[in-house]
């Protein structure tokens, strides 16, 4: 079946419900007119549907081959081209900074690419996924010099970039790495380390892959604070010359099998420091907060996928009669999309996708208002707004993206679970997304431990504040009532941690993942209220160009997450309340008893 | 990781809990004195350990080869003296009818047993699994010379059986078949037709294969009450001929890569009537209720083997420092057990599946009761627990299952996405369970749509019987409260249902689903808080053997259940009450606006 891109939807959300067709008012994005929006959106699902999804099935049974005699890596055949015409089309520029030959345009813009993309290859997307974070990394935080360099080829996509954190024995806690710097005597240094999980560490898309690598500087203190950030590239680019940084192996896996994951030996390999010395894990979180956001996308752009697949099947299959009468008298039987149970399973996909994608283009936007508005109290709340919602959008879209994937496969039954269907694909393919960039128990951690804390609380205050605000100004938003009782709910839960961490972090940790959940659940109830409010006013309007059949749809999509969604935020808020004791309690014996 | 057999959970279940030990008591389980019940708890663990484990991630690995020459099947090279060791040691006969070389135990052993299989290898295991609904078939509605001509043989493992249900166009809708059985002269039928995902409709581990077929006889309705079933073998047992019962080819698939899931085709296949003509349907059923109680086992089994390695994992790796303060102080890096968030998804598995274990065994006990006890309202009663509870059982533990064992991988982090470890595994093969012998949606609608109506409504009454008995009985039981108010939800989504289902039958196909899920967590919720009083006396008693810290992580895990899992029915009788509308009100145009 063929990826039709969620264009209405798209359209709905960003010009209708969002206001990102009014982010051209700002002197930033003056090029981001709601016609180029809209050109974006269809450019980028034909590539998707014709370019990119061609090669998704393949690339899986191909796989990457290394070779240990050259330590090189192949892709995929079918990448080479697509890459080829994704580049050519300037996909990898889109928001890329201006000077470097990027387009500038909105970071929405490329959220709604990456969904696309990760719809139709995961694995293939990812080369240039993760060269947009070294982009970001440098452009942030490297010197003039560095950015001449590289950053020109990596906005092309002539180059590609990877991120170097992860080691055998330290993915979560970098504070434990040991990979080196060592100084050369021409300002540059010379890395000795073995990093793994390295995506696009080697392969054979592009003719230069630019590593950033953290490593420790001698004598650098023995934690966080002791790591600085590094760039390598595989080729020195002034000579040409081989840098030592070899593949060393692929990692066999579940899914993502025609992204390259390699094991990475930096055999002495010449670097330049990135940013100042010892400073290297801000660097690494310009790259890691982008890339959370992107993997949430892949999430959602898998279950997306999944969704359309189940949603063709479920109206195809001819199996039992409605319980309601006969939908499809001439045939033998009506298709399942009939049955009640089939539809929950549709239902959860279709309302679920659609509130995450809210969700994230809803974070989208505050992050481009967040560089572009021309108020620096605007700015600072869609900040954030921004930093409190990454690790939310990361962890509960590769959740529920990996959830409704699976959901995906249920409807198809028998034929879901062989390879003759994608789904078996989609779902081997996303269940990495909720373990890499910071695991999603990471990510809650990050929520709890770090961002409700932030700037005295005030991250938390800004959401509660937008939260307020909308119930404030729409006496009549839909579904006011339930919406009202989450944000209480998650008040709640947020004044309980904030009593309850300061002297015990351990309860912190304890609620961290349902309140994370609490969260996200709460923010798509407050977007599923304002794009019923949407629906309902186009609707009572009648407005020509309106879209009645998407408009009701709306209404009853907001219906099903407001009645059968949001009302496990009480289950989440019992499960803080009761606290860290009942997952403490257990000493070495009882778990083994 | 060599898997550990839970044989304390086990004893503590059947000998102190349920009273499996007392089954010996009765004239028909007189063997099954809690010696023996030991002693087959011990040989099956060591059997799983020793003998099936090795063979699992190699029978991944190779899978099964099919050769379109010969139309034969391969199985995996390490199968064939895994199942001869299984085989020899009477394993297949252990539950079967002793007139026929069974060993006449108790079913509850039997579950034991496939739990411990499927934790070890659920691809070999299905080899077994499935002969075993076929001696069921065959025992309960064969005729005397059917049973003696393929009873022994099954039993001994030295053929083995398959279920041939679905078809290329059904599955769910067994109304729909189009194999047909036309009569020859001597009493045998001619068998013409094609099946699909036929579990070990050919394979090289014996010497024959029996099928069970169901297709139509000459003039039969167009109905399910048109379906008959027919012995078909592999090898005529008296001429040794041939039958051209063929494997057309091998489904590719996710996962149970060892199982050889066939494309059978029928032609003109030698067959023989089981039981009455146009009576199918019952005997199909004597096979798929055991298979879903086996199929639920392997849920749980999968998910305790998941639950082993992140257990074993968490203790090992280390990374970052507890929140309240090194734990291990001399090396680089904390357990990760010591994390509150990794605790979190080490007790959701370990209460889970603790809960899922007590679940089916109660289910396999009251089984036993329901074919053994002298006093008939006493078997009627067991009889009614065991059909309400088969689709529990099947649904939720598979659901449950599949959940832990990607828990179990998530605990591992990016190593549980690697083939390296075998998590991956676990969570591919686990897959399948949720969908095969009915998916979980039509055991849903076998729940409220069948089973909440048998009898006038007796089952559930049994059921609510059971639950008031014991809140009745024990008035200082654990949690009292909680279970009281989980009943009382579970009270009212039945009366619900009784109100709004039988004018609009699509009510009980919206609120299927969630209404399954809500009785399996106020069973297991019961069983907890049995567990948990039986823990309390004895740590109370302090009695000698007592095993002190498996009584006090019951007492902790019985309180992570109440505090953590059992709230979520709050949510689900939410999701039942607000009914059928919000999902069936999309009209086709709704859903591609």
């Amino acid at each position: 079946m063929q990826y039709q891109a969620p264009e209405n939807d798209l359209r709905f959300l960003l010009f209708d419900v969002l206001g990102v067709d009014k982010l051209h008012e700002l002197e930033k994005y003056a090029d981001a007119t709601p016609d180029l929006i809209s050109a974006v959106i269809d450019e980028a699902g034909k590539l998707a549907a014709e370019v990119i999804q061609p090669t998704n099935q393949v690339g899986d049974r191909e796989g990457c081959q290394y070779d240990p005699q050259t330590r090189s890596v192949t892709t995929p055949d079918a990448f080479k081209s697509a890459y080829k015409t994704f580049v050519e089309g300037g996909w990898t520029a889109l928001d890329a900074p201006l000077e470097f030959g990027g387009q500038g345009l909105p970071h929405t813009l490329k959220f709604v690419v990456d969904e696309m993309v990760c719809s139709t290859n995961l694995s293939l997307g990812m080369y240039p996924g993760l060269t947009h974070g070294a982009i970001s990394a440098l452009y942030a935080h490297g010197s003039e010099e560095l950015k001449q360099t590289y950053l020109e080829k990596l906005i092309s996509g002539q180059w590609t970039g990877t991120m170097c954190l992860t080691e055998p024995h330290c993915g979560t806690d970098l504070g434990l790495i040991r990979t080196r710097a060592k100084p050369n005597d021409d300002g540059s240094y010379a890395i000795e380390g073995t990093k793994i999980w390295i995506t696009g560490g080697e392969h054979d898309l592009v003719d230069n892959i630019v590593h950033l690598v953290l490593a420790k500087l001698p004598g650098a203190p023995d934690t966080t604070k002791g790591i600085s950030l590094f760039v390598v590239p595989k080729f020195l680019p002034d000579s040409g010359e081989r840098n030592p940084a070899f593949c060393g192996g692929l990692e066999h896996k579940m899914g993502i099998k025609g992204s390259a994951t390699c094991v990475m030996n930096f055999e002495g390999a010449k670097g330049w420091l990135v940013g100042e010395a010892n400073d290297g894990m801000r660097a690494m979180f310009t790259m890691m907060n982008e890339a959370r956001l992107m993997v949430g996308m892949q999430g959602l752009g898998l279950a997306e996928m999944a969704y359309q697949e189940s949603l063709g099947f479920a109206r195809e299959r001819l199996q039992s009669r409605s319980l309601s009468g006969p939908k499809n008298p001439e045939g033998p039987a009506d298709p399942i999309i009939v049955h009640p149970d089939v539809r929950r399973m549709l239902m959860r996909q279709k309302v679920l996708n659609e509130g995450m994608r809210a969700l994230a283009l809803f974070t989208g936007h505050q992050l481009d208002l967040s560089v572009a508005h021309p108020d620096e109290d605007s700015r600072e709340a869609a900040d954030d707004l921004v930093q409190i919602l990454t690790p939310v959008v990361k962890a509960f879209l590769t959740d529920e993206g990996f959830n409704n994937a699976n959901t995906g496969l249920q409807v198809l039954g028998g034929s879901g679970f062989t390879t003759d269907w994608p789904l078996e694909q989609l779902v081997r393919d996303g269940r990495i997304a909720r373990i890499y960039e910071g695991t999603n128990g990471i990510q809650a951690m990050d929520l709890v431990g770090r961002k409700l804390a932030l700037k005295g609380g005030r991250l938390v205050r800004t959401l509660f504040g937008t939260l307020a605000g909308y119930l404030k100004d729409n006496p009549e938003a839909p579904h006011r009532d339930q919406l009202k009782e989450a944000i209480r709910t998650l008040e709640e839960a947020t004044g309980w941690l904030a009593q309850n961490a300061p002297s015990d972090p351990e309860q912190a940790g304890a609620a961290a993942t349902p309140y994370l959940r609490l969260m996200a659940l709460t923010v798509i109830g407050y977007l599923w209220s304002r794009m019923a409010a949407e629906a309902r006013t186009q609707l009572d309007n009648q407005a020509e160009g309106n879209n009645p059949a998407l408009l009701e749809g709306k209404l009853v999509s907001a219906r099903f997450y407001f009645e059968k969604l949001l009302p496990e935020v009480h289950w989440l808020l019992a499960d803080i309340r009761t606290g860290k004791d009942s997952m403490m309690a257990f000493e070495d014996d009882h778990w083994f008893a």
